[in-house]
């Protein structure tokens, strides 16, 4: 078909918003004047000036309660592997990020399922599945939802916060989207409004610099950074100090606020199309409009499957995640929609596609 | 004290032996050629081409037996998640690398002491372990041991791979020495040996080219590497996409086996005069002469606490790792030596300050 499968699968950017340039003539720079220690061990903190840039990108941070690690999907591994343990009750957000799911049921913590709204978590139903008995910790993607497109609201976080502190479970804010709200200024991180120590949070260079840098971090109480990465350096001695020093670099120079400018104004006009095309194509569609970030989660009418759907999809040369991937149980009729592999220009003939295949479907 | 602290603690090359404009130019290259998949996400394997070089630098590999990692600790450490379970009975080797020790004991199984000889393993004392119940998985560093400094010798690698077969035990063969002997080529691999797929191969690119880049990879049955692969992908996506892609760079073009050759000739230098100094200054010292890498082992009269030597040495500007880190039990009089980080005209003076702190000691 023309042009190739167009592929909304994956959390990922197309080739065409990565900053080659910008990263080349960072390391350049890197290796000119920061290669002993780009190719020297570090600790498991990972490069200390990148610490000293996150700490003071989050307000007030003091740089030991940063530590920099090889993206935050392992960071948050180890996070899980440092505080849970089997048969502890551990919230998710429903419908939540498909890879977090699976490192925890490995570890075989019991999940408690908590439903998303427009604007996150349903407090009311955590605040219920605390009357059942503790909660160890809770999982939260507040900005740019992955796979949910929601954002959570500012009275919501406050909450979350009290709630954590009242009940003493652990708020990991998994955070990597918050610098890419459309409009504005991201929301108060739950970090900042914590003065109980109850809070992990995690963000990352994957959707500012690059996925394949592997860069992310996490940013908590002191204590647990410290205990957090003699876990790293035992696990790897120090994360990968070389990338490190290339996006302090780009940190430093201007170059990370202006990619991130750049990214933001493409994801938006790609987000802009998505909508477009899905209310001329696919009016009965039923979404969360994002305000930022990579995703937009699809509800279709009751009754549709989208794993059936996902197969006709594909010999139409399109793809997408069914939504069952991202639930416990449910999601049969919903689907999530990555925009920022596609091309603007690109939306409308995939939007197209897709409902191609529904119709089909439903011959 | 004169010219600060002269440190043979840690295994890691003095910065003056770093190749940084190597790598400088290398990342200009990989980003001007291979930035597409130097910056997206990759899968578990890691970067197809380095995979594809790793197979073909070891004989006749099939790519699917590569997986490239971020170092080998934590290629090792899934290596281990995967195949051991509490209990088992593993061999390691005595001296051994304190962080494989480490890691082994996070895992809960049983470690099965066997000693070291100056030709490697000492394999009768290994069959005497298997004679006493099953065997999971040996631990092996065959070429320039660290801490003990010795190489298995060519026949014990063919026994041990049989041994192996025979009992059904893995072999880990942890080989991140093996591109630096002083003379010569490398002896055959176990896994080149291995028939029966027993023999899961590591090695690592932080001595040929920096620890900073962390680049380290298995290589063994395709089957256990897929399996691997997918345990990398659950944990982290896909290990520095970036770093690799330099590496590879670094591979094809030719630097890397320029900068082998360099850092053997320093490393071999080094050496010489560690060799030449203890003669001099502390002839009751007792070791085996490294024949490559970075460790030499040394066993002073018994009685010698080197534990209490070490704290005297502080004192006189010199620093090393005692002993009884390497070991189980036991290893109090004896000592690991770096040489890579003290450059050859520092040694003499190095290795007069472990005299000094000696004499105190027994004063």
């Amino acid at each position: 078909m023309a042009g190739g499968t167009i592929s909304f699968a994956r959390g990922a950017p197309s080739a065409d918003i990565l900053p080659h340039e910008a990263v080349r003539d960072a390391a350049a720079r890197a290796l000119a004047e920061d290669w002993e220690r780009a190719l020297s061990y570090g600790t498991g903190i990972g490069h200390p000036g990148l610490c000293q840039w996150v700490a003071e990108r989050h307000g007030d941070l003091d740089p030991a309660q940063v530590m920099i690690a090889n993206g935050s999907l392992e960071a948050g591994a180890m996070l899980f592997e440092h505080l849970l343990s089997a048969g502890d009750r551990v919230v998710v957000e429903q419908p939540t990020y498909d890879r977090t799911l699976l490192l925890l049921q490995r570890l075989g913590v019991e999940l408690v399922p908590v439903p998303l709204e427009a604007d996150g978590i349903d407090v009311g139903a955590l605040e219920a599945a605390l009357a059942e008995g503790p909660i160890r910790l809770a999982h939260i993607i507040p900005n740019a939802h992955n796979p949910a497109g929601c954002t959570l609201s500012s009275a919501k976080r406050q909450r979350l916060v009290e709630l954590a502190a009242e009940h003493g479970f652990w708020i990991f804010e998994d955070d990597p989207y918050r610098e890419l709200p459309f409009e504005g200024e991201p929301l108060e991180t739950m970090l900042s409004l914590d003065q109980a120590d109850r809070v992990v949070h995690a963000s990352s260079f994957s959707k500012t610099v690059s996925p394949g840098i592997r860069v992310g971090y996490l940013a908590g109480p002191a204590e647990q950074i410290g205990k957090l990465a003699k876990r790293a350096n035992e696990t790897y001695i120090s994360p990968n100090m070389l990338a490190e020093s290339i996006v302090l670099d780009l940190c430093r120079s201007g170059e990370l606020d202006r990619n991130i400018d750049f990214v933001k104004a493409e994801l938006k006009a790609r987000c802009d199309a998505l909508v477009a095309g899905l209310g001329e194509q696919i009016p009965e569609a039923e979404f969360v409009v994002p305000e930022g970030g990579y995703f937009l989660w699809l509800d279709l009418a009751e009754g549709t499957d989208t794993v059936a759907l996902l197969g006709e999809a594909k010999a139409d040369g399109v793809s997408f995640v069914a939504g069952p991937d991202f639930m416990i149980d449910g999601g049969a009729n919903s689907l999530r929609l990555s925009f920022a592999p596609v091309p603007a220009a690109q939306m409308s003939e995939g939007v197209s596609r897709i409902a191609a295949a529904l119709a089909r479907l439903r011959a």
